[in-house]
């Protein structure tokens, strides 16, 4: 619990309505979408404006007190589970677009805005905000930003990090700066923006953004090609990139998240196929058109057993919801879920969907593979029991082989969830002893008192994925 | 000059061959493509491999002798000058392309590779780097990652920052690190390539990079509008984007430019109108047809005079070649030229050039203006002579009033040049007290005895933008 003279102080700053910390309160925002980890913070601060947030972090930074910026806790990595307690800083009220400006191509957003909020905000006036991440109907904007969110979109578009322009963040010491502007082009310095992007709320908290926008694409298509031979269609994959096409969306589901996926969405999606992709190209329609039909070719002389376009915006929308909803799905199907995002190079895909079949042989568990596999980014899903500490330990080990293999074929640990708690054992894997003192050097400069999200990025001692709650 | 006892070692350590200290050789690596900067180096090291690199770099941060690492010094803010001696680390034997990854779209390449045969060699694959400094054909491909080059592409395709994936890297610590890989997504841990993209040297040494490739477009046009209102030509920059087309190419050229250029290239340029536009789209031809239509449209009612189409690959080229020579005509006119790259909003760029002819008239002074118009970033250029103290006063003070406007107007010091020692003296102004506090504290956390280009990005005291040499 926070001391009195504290909690004082953050009322006088936010107003008493504004600093909860009933057990009530705190029990809800003790953890986040990530499973099995959580801990109790001690109070919930929801500030109103910059000016707040500047005072709050003033406050922390005297009394060593924890902070953890939260949009709506979608992510994947405990990035925003309070596991050192201290204060869940919460944007209910930094929720606005400020500005789309036509002129200029952006769009600015305080960090509480709901993703799929500003994305319909822009397509209004025909502009086009790429990065989509799965969670965009209930995600935040700072939340993308503090994790760099990827989605379903990234292979032609880029992610989130593309398209910030500029930042408003409010540092450990208290100190509000600006990064970046509504420009093309900006060297003056360190490229502070993409340093505080995918930070997870480490090294600043962002109080303001302005975001790229691009003309909204004329038109768009949609595909879905059947293979029963999963390793065919990874290989699909490779040679859809290899032939110089690079579509909207390439994305890969395997039969048992298909059959999930089916049965929470009921939408028809074909279940007695081992995998099929989900395409997507959009752009001017006469290129939409010739590059479609070179993908159906390709995906035909890659042993697709079939390849249907979608013959309707509805039915292309469905197909995009109902893979959205993957995750959701095969959380229902077991008390536990524990999904990864290994990246490897494009040209590996099909190397690492064998790899990960042989390694949930290997460990008699169940995977579900899905993901972003154009960008080579997979979603490897265990579904399991935290309960059975047997199975666990192997849940463990697979997913360490996972990460190793996907760095020696020269991929990452994550592409898009971040690393936050969850992954912060594996990084060094990554990074190397000389990429940890970096990173930490630069943590260290800007937050030498550990404030900012504490516990996230770097690993303690402890290699155990699952943390204990405090 | 080096301690016998450095020099020796340094010997050791790349070949007698390889380590020069004629007064000669140091005169000939005093200075850059900045003019008005010089310093004498007190040796010029030309490393052969990453490994004589990193045992270089802890013989300097033993010593504490600063490092300049340089590929053809053609950067414009005197970033590669040897302002306070050291070492010059040359990198003319670490010139190859490693890799052509037709897989994954990418290529590998050392420092010193040029930039134009690297693109070259892409191309032939029938894929597409588009970052095009000006001095292409000269600067490598270290360089342009240090400076985070731009070029007449940016506007449609971003700067070299946005094709840069992987790095390696030697910290000061003399430790080399590998960051990002041929990953389309990667977010373990911060984002350290972004971080070293324009860093100028001063927090670690480039040694090897893999950067994005796309597919090389299919066609291209260009065309050149005609106008008698400087104003106007700016306004259809503005009108353009807004309208919703981003082409490729959108530079600005304005008279006093035109005539230096065309007495240089010689190709039929008009010089009797005010100012022209250069424009290219490239891409599927049916889009690039229709979008230069529009484009046509939109200057003629923006009151061109006259809009017309290059017919040929070669004329195209042509007034590609011209735009890109500009800044080597204007240095023929006058001793000393001296050129800026301040850069504001795109919406702006009318009321820049507005203001740059105002403040060039309240000062007495020529200053030619031309650039990447497209993107905001313009490249005002005062045609003086440095031995005329009284004018370069009024210099100095134009140039400050342009940068107060260009920030003023939500804008930067620096578009692609960089900052180095010459714009050293206007970060604060952009980044405020506590975004440089920022910027140097990440600065001390990687370098602490600041030998990576020291004097460069961060000021000393003086403000004179003329450095004497030591």
């Amino acid at each position: 619990m926070l001391a009195k003279e504290v909690k004082e102080k953050l009322i006088k700053i936010v107003g008493l309505e504004n600093v909860e910390d009933s057990p009530v309160e705190r029990l809800v925002y003790s953890y986040d979408a990530t499973p099995q980890f959580q801990a109790l913070p001690d109070a919930v601060v929801s500030p109103r404006n910059t000016k707040e947030v500047a005072e709050i972090v003033k406050i922390c930074n005297e009394y060593n007190i924890p902070i953890v910026p939260r949009g709506s806790g979608t992510n994947l990595c405990a990035g925003t589970c309070p596991t050192e307690g201290g204060i869940v800083l919460l944007f209910k009220h930094m929720n606005s677009i400020l500005e789309i400006d036509e002129e200029n191509l952006t769009v600015t957003v305080q960090p509480g805005v709901i993703t799929l909020d500003m994305i319909r905000a822009v397509e209004e006036k025909g502009l086009f905000y790429p990065p989509d991440p799965s969670s965009l109907k209930i995600s935040t904007m700072g939340g993308n930003i503090n994790e760099n969110s990827g989605g379903l979109r990234g292979l032609k578009y880029g992610v989130t990090g593309d398209y910030v322009l500029a930042l408003e963040v409010v540092l450990a010491n208290g100190e509000v700066i600006r990064t970046g502007g509504k420009l093309a082009k900006d060297v003056a310095g360190y490229d502070l923006t993409r340093l505080m992007v995918g930070s997870e709320g480490t090294l600043g908290i962002v109080t303001e953004a302005t975001c790229k926008l691009i003309p909204k694409p004329e038109s768009k298509q949609t595909m879905l090609a059947l293979y029963q031979d999963i390793e065919a269609a990874a290989q699909t994959v490779s040679s859809i990139i290899a032939n110089k096409v690079i579509p909207t969306t390439l994305e890969f589901l395997d039969q048992p998240t298909l059959k999930v996926v089916e049965a929470h969405a009921q939408i028809g999606l074909p279940t007695d196929v081992q995998a099929v992709l989900l395409i997507e190209q959009d752009g001017p329609s006469e290129v939409v058109k010739r590059e479609m039909e070179k993908m159906h070719a390709l995906c035909e002389q890659g042993q697709a057993i079939s390849v249907q376009i979608a013959e309707s915006e509805d039915e292309a929308e469905a197909l995009r919801t109902a893979r959205r909803s993957a995750l959701s799905a095969l959380a229902r199907l077991k008390p536990t879920t524990i999904l990864e995002d290994a990246t490897v190079p494009r040209s590996e895909i099909a190397n690492m969907v064998k790899v990960i079949n042989e390694i949930a042989e290997k460990y008699e568990l169940t995977i579900c593979t899905f993901g972003h596999a154009g960008d080579g980014n997979l979603h490897p899903t265990c579904l399991t029991d935290i309960r059975n500490h047997e199975e666990i330990e192997r849940v463990e080990k697979a997913f360490a082989e996972i990460f190793e293999k996907a760095i020696a074929l020269g991929g990452t640990i994550t592409g898009e969830h971040g690393v936050g708690v969850m992954k912060a054992p594996y990084l060094e894997r990554k990074l190397g002893e000389a990429g940890m003192a970096a990173m930490k050097a630069i943590k260290e400069a800007l937050d030498p008192n550990h404030i900012m999200n504490p516990g996230k990025v770097f690993a303690k001692d402890c290699r155990k994925r699952v943390v204990v709650s405090r």
